[in-house]
C-alpha cells in the first residue's frame, strides 16, 4: 500500500500508539514513524524493540510530520500540545487518542498553530494491559474509532485521517464532542467505575479472605476484575474529565439499583425476572452487531475452552 | 475408569446437568445416566442429542439412582425432594448444584428419607448459556465445586462425590453454608446484579439510542451484558434465596460509589488514582490463582485474536 502520511509522529508510546506502530508498519502506511514518551524507561523499551524512531523530546519526534497523535493520558493533552505547537510541521494533522473529547478539544485548540488542523478522535480498542510491550497490529481490526471533528474541520485532511484508520483495520463514525462523552460515559466509564467499586468491597470485606474472593472469581467477580485491571492513570484522567456524565450516569445507576435491591428486599420475583429478561435482549443486539461473539466465556483458563 | 456410581440420575437438564452427562460418559463414571426436565420442550432436545436416558416424570429418572443430581433453579429444589423422596432408592445419596446453599438445605431436608444421603454442592461453572444443548464435557474442568456438607454428613458417601467431581477435572472445596453464601454474594450474586443494573440503565436511557449502546459496547460494558444474559429463572432465585448476604454486600457497594463518586466531583484525582492501582494488585491474584489467563481480552471478535 502507498503511504498515507510521510512521517506519523506517536507522542506516548503505550498500548495505542503502540499497536498503531504495528499496525502502519505492516501495511506501509506511513513513510516515517517517529515517536516520544515522557519516560526514560518507557523509551528505552519502545528502542528495545524497534517500536519506531524514538526521540528524547517531543519537539525532536514531531518535526517533519505530517500526522501527529497524542497517545497521552486526558489530562496531559494540553501541556503536550503547548510544548509541540512551535515544531509542528506547515499545515500538520494533528489528532488524539483520548476517550473524553470535549475536554481534550478545550485544552487542545489554544495551542494550535495557525494552518494546522486538529481532528480529536478516540478508537475504542484496548486490553487490560498498558506500555509499550502492550501493542499489537490487529488491536483495531473490526472496533469502531469514533471522530468528532469541528465545524470549520478541514475535509481533506478528515478524508486522509479516516483512510489511515480505516487502513488499520477499523470502522469510522463521526459524532459531536459532548455527544460521544455521553455514549462512552454509558458504554465504558460509568462500567469501569462501577468495575473498580465492586473489586474494592471484595477487597475492604474482613469477614471473606481475600484468597476466597480470588479461589472463587470465576462467576462474575472475574470479568469485574479484568475491567478493574486498567490504566490507573488513564482512567482517573478520564472520570476528572467527563465528569458530568459520568456522574449523570453513575446517579441513574443506583436509582435503579435501589429499585433492585427494593425487590429483592420484598421478594418480589416477577420484577426481577421481567427486568433480567429485558437485559438478555440487549445481549443478543451486542452480538448481532459483531462486537462480541456468541461463543461461552466461562473462564479462559488456557487449554480448557473448545470455543477458543 | 470404573464407575463411581451405578446409576446417576440428573433432575434438571440445563446448562450443569448436561455438560455432567457429557463429563460422566466421556470418562466413564456412571454405569447409566437417568435424567428428567420438567419442560416437554427440553426433554425432547434432551433426547434428540443422547443426553441420556430422559423420563417424563422425576420419580421414574430416580429410581434405582445410587446418585441425584438436584439440578434445577434454587427456588424448585424443596418441591422437587418432596415428589422424588417416596421413589429413591435407599442409601441413595443426593446433591445440587445451586449458587445459594443455606436456603437449599432448609428446603430439602425435611423430605430427605431415612438412610439417604443430601451433600449440597455448588459448580463455581457456566457460561451465560442455557439449556440442554448449551452443555459440553470440559465445563469443570479446573473450575471449583464447593461442598457445604452438614455435621453429620457420611464421610464415606462424601469422599465418593468428591471423586467423581475430581474425575470431572473439577477441585472441591469443602465450607460451611452461611459462609459459601457470603463469598458468593462477593464473587458472584452481587457482581451479577449490578451488571444487570448497568445494562438495563442504558436501555432506558433516551438520549443515547440503543444502537449506538450496542455498537460502541466495546470497552467496558460489553463486559456487562455478557453476565448480564445469564438465565433470568435461576438469577431471580439466587438473589430471593440469598437476599440478606446479596443485601449486605450491596450496602457496601453503593458506599463505596458514593466515595469514588464524591472523589470524582471534588477532583480528588489523587485518592482515584490509589484506588485504582489497588484494584489492579486483585487481577494479578486472580491470573497467578489460575481462575483467568493473563491473555489480553479486547473483543473476542472471531479471527481478530491472536490469543485465541
Amino acid at each position: 500500500m502507498t503511504a498515507i502520511y510521510r512521517q506519523v509522529a506517536l507522542i506516548g508510546l503505550g498500548l495505542i500508539a503502540g499497536s498503531m506502530a504495528h499496525a502502519m508498519r505492516e501495511a506501509g502506511l506511513a513513510g516515517r514513524i517517529t515517536g516520544h514518551a515522557r519516560s526514560a524507561a518507557t523509551r528505552d523499551t519502545a528502542r528495545e524493540i524497534g517500536l519506531c524512531e524514538v526521540f528524547d523530546t517531543a519537539a525532536e519526534a514531531v518535526r517533519g510530520a505530517d500526522l501527529v497523535v497524542l497517545a497521552v493520558p486526558v489530562g496531559a493533552m494540553g501541556p503536550v500540545m503547548e510544548e509541540i505547537a512551535p515544531h509542528l510541521a506547515p499545515g500538520a494533522t494533528i489528532t488524539d487518542v483520548g476517550s473524553v473529547k470535549q475536554s481534550v478539544i478545550d485544552a487542545v485548540m489554544p495551542h494550535l498553530p495557525e494552518g494546522a488542523h486538529f481532528i480529536p478522535g478516540h478508537p475504542l480498542a484496548g486490553t487490560e494491559h498498558s506500555g509499550p510491550r502492550a501493542g499489537f497490529a490487529t488491536l483495531f481490526r473490526n472496533r469502531w474509532w469514533l471522530l468528532t471533528p469541528l465545524p470549520d474541520t478541514d475535509p481533506q485532511a478528515l478524508a486522509r485521517l479516516e483512510s489511515l484508520i480505516t487502513a488499520m483495520g477499523a470502522k469510522t463514525d463521526r459524532m459531536g464532542a459532548p455527544h460521544h462523552d455521553l455514549v462512552l460515559a454509558v458504554t465504558s466509564h460509568a462500567p469501569h467505575l462501577i468495575a473498580y467499586t465492586m473489586v474494592g468491597v471484595a477487597d475492604h470485606l474482613r469477614r471473606v479472605s481475600g484468597e476466597e474472593v480470588i479461589q472463587y472469581s470465576a462467576a462474575g467477580f472475574r470479568d469485574f476484575t479484568r475491567i478493574a485491571a486498567s490504566d490507573p492513570t488513564m482512567w482517573r484522567d478520564v472520570f476528572l474529565h467527563n465528569k458530568e456524565a459520568t456522574l449523570d450516569i453513575l446517579g441513574r445507576f443506583t436509582e435503579e439499583l435501589f429499585v433492585l435491591q427494593r425487590a429483592i428486599r420484598m421478594g418480589d420475583g416477577q420484577q426481577l425476572h421481567d427486568y433480567f429478561t429485558r437485559t438478555r435482549a440487549i445481549r443478543r443486539g451486542i452480538i448481532e452487531a459483531g462486537q462480541d461473539t456468541g461463543a461461552p466465556d466461562f473462564g479462559r483458563t488456557p487449554g480448557a475452552n473448545p470455543a477458543e
